[in-house]
């Protein structure tokens, strides 16, 4: 495939074909991963997820002029897990993302989901390996909301940013509770509206609380988290106008220097490659398995269960059993 | 197995039991369900979700009442899909529900997650089919937040109620985002807050737009959505007083006639075993798999994804070459 080679090169319509290739058959990463992979390994991976309107696009923006500043190339995947309901304005802030990407060093990527929340996060995966055998030293994944799309994607970064904004009320304890657990820095964006101190105060407070609670191993898939010395800051911005990001840009670093320094870095990936490959499997399995069944027979054990004349558990053994 | 032939006379000692094998040991469900399966499909399966604070015990509370009244027999599964943080608040909630549990004709229970959100929607799929063996009329299975475990157990019931309060300005676009496509019924309880009228109306909006845009096939999941002529009703609720919530308890009966009068009930029926029976495989097949591979070839092939030496999708070729 000329087409890895030229991606290798740093070739940008090649980075754009290989994508659009694994975004349309996931098969296809079957084959182009295995070549890219011993590529890999050498860009810093960063989440930035929080609330629709918290400001995440235009925060990204501004992260990416500071890093740029200090000659490092970008690349930013936008992730929309959320069917058509926020497409319009999603649509907005990659327009007005476009003038990034003017810049050679900047390479911007929207993807969708397609209605399959898992496969997504997998597709992912296999583009940020694409940027990162691009050549990429920062990836900045852009997710909204705090489904568990998010959550599994932000298991694939390095560093995961949680964007808050002031003001959330009683919502920020629905949104915190699954979202603390995986964030490595928080910002609560918007730092000119009211209500900014007392939502960095609500943080702080649930991260003195949450250390408390999470001792030991994190319950929560791959990243081994606060209890392991790095309490993670809050940092207040300005999106609009630029005021924090070069704290947050500090940070993002500071937080990448801990995880090497300790062996984090090393642990997480581990961890972030036993989830994979267990995807993998079971993914390939299970499309192995539907292949072998014959259509009528799986249609017809399903009508059984319909009728209560058989139930899940015999009928997934009866699938089995005729597969092997 | 005595437990199952009590369990579908009606013992309430029997229920508790099988529940909490279930519980403890999720492959004991492949033991039990099928012994019960036969004797289950009678009851209307509700589900309630909605943000923290929203009021949905105090709710289900009134509508159980209300349920009651009507000489109907009532399980109820409250389910917290989030770790530690919010387990304060839920403690509360299940003690003020305690009154409730006097009542012979009401049977109660909480699941939580340990640290596994698929296998929480599985077991509630297995707690359901407990309660409807044991001849429960209604089972209403409430959960907290509006994650994917959420999404995943609104997916095994009849009927979802989706609960709101007044007030939750911008956030109410993230959480509808994900749960206009699921929701049967809308509540916007605490009416006689301000800005009551204004979150009703964002609601039928939201909805008008939603109809436009799901035309055709749902892509979330297993219920056919909104298109089959079902505009879902917004109904304004005080729990606390019990306003509201007779209109409540009509909307309910009308939504599962017009399941019924439509074919819809047994489609999503379908759709709803086919789901769970992909699952059931899955996990077997991940299990078999896991089973046979040899520690320490795992292990080494992890550690060479690791290294870069190879490639996660190449890693899971062999271990799946290996096993068969």
């Amino acid at each position: 495939m000329g087409l890895v080679d030229d991606l290798i090169n740093g070739d940008r319509k090649a980075a754009a074909k290989l994508i659009t290739i694994i975004e349309n058959d996931t098969n296809k990463a079957r084959e182009i991963i295995p070549l890219i992979y011993p590529c890999t390994g050498n860009a810093h991976v960063i989440g930035v997820t929080g609330p629709p309107g918290a400001g995440k696009s235009a925060l990204i923006e501004k992260l990416t002029g500071e890093l740029r500043r200090k000659d490092k190339t970008v690349g930013i995947i936008a992730v929309d897990p959320t069917s058509p309901f926020t497409g319009g304005a999603l649509l907005g802030d990659r327009i007005r993302m476009q003038e990034l990407s003017m810049d050679k060093g900047v390479f911007i990527r929207s993807m969708g989901t397609r209605g399959n929340l898992g496969g997504l996060a997998r597709a992912t995966n296999d583009v940020i390996r694409i940027l990162d055998a691009f050549g990429r030293d920062v990836i900045i994944i852009e997710t909204v909301g705090a489904g568990q799309a998010d959550v599994d994607i932000m298991h694939a970064v390095h560093t995961s940013v949680i964007v808050m904004v002031p003001g959330m009320g009683d919502d920020i304890q629905a949104i915190k509770a699954g979202i603390l657990e995986i964030g490595d820095i928080f910002v609560v964006n918007k730092a000119d509206k009211n209500g900014v101190d007392r939502t960095v105060m609500e943080l702080e407070m649930m991260l003195d609380i949450s250390d408390r609670f999470t001792k030991g191993e994190s319950t929560v898939g791959a990243r081994p988290k606060m209890d392991k010395g790095w309490r993670p800051p809050v940092i207040k911005t300005i999106a609009t106008s630029g005021v924090g990001v070069p704290d947050l840009q500090g940070k993002i670093e500071e937080h990448m220097e801990y995880m090497r320094r300790t062996n984090i870095l090393q642990m997480q990936e581990k961890k972030r490659i036993e989830n994979e490959l267990m995807a993998i499997i079971r993914n390939r399995m299970t499309e192995h398995t539907m292949e072998r069944i014959k259509d009528g027979e799986y249609d017809e054990l399903v009508q059984k269960v319909v009728t209560h004349e058989l139930d899940s558990y015999s009928a997934a053994d009866e699938i089995l059993r005729s597969c092997h």
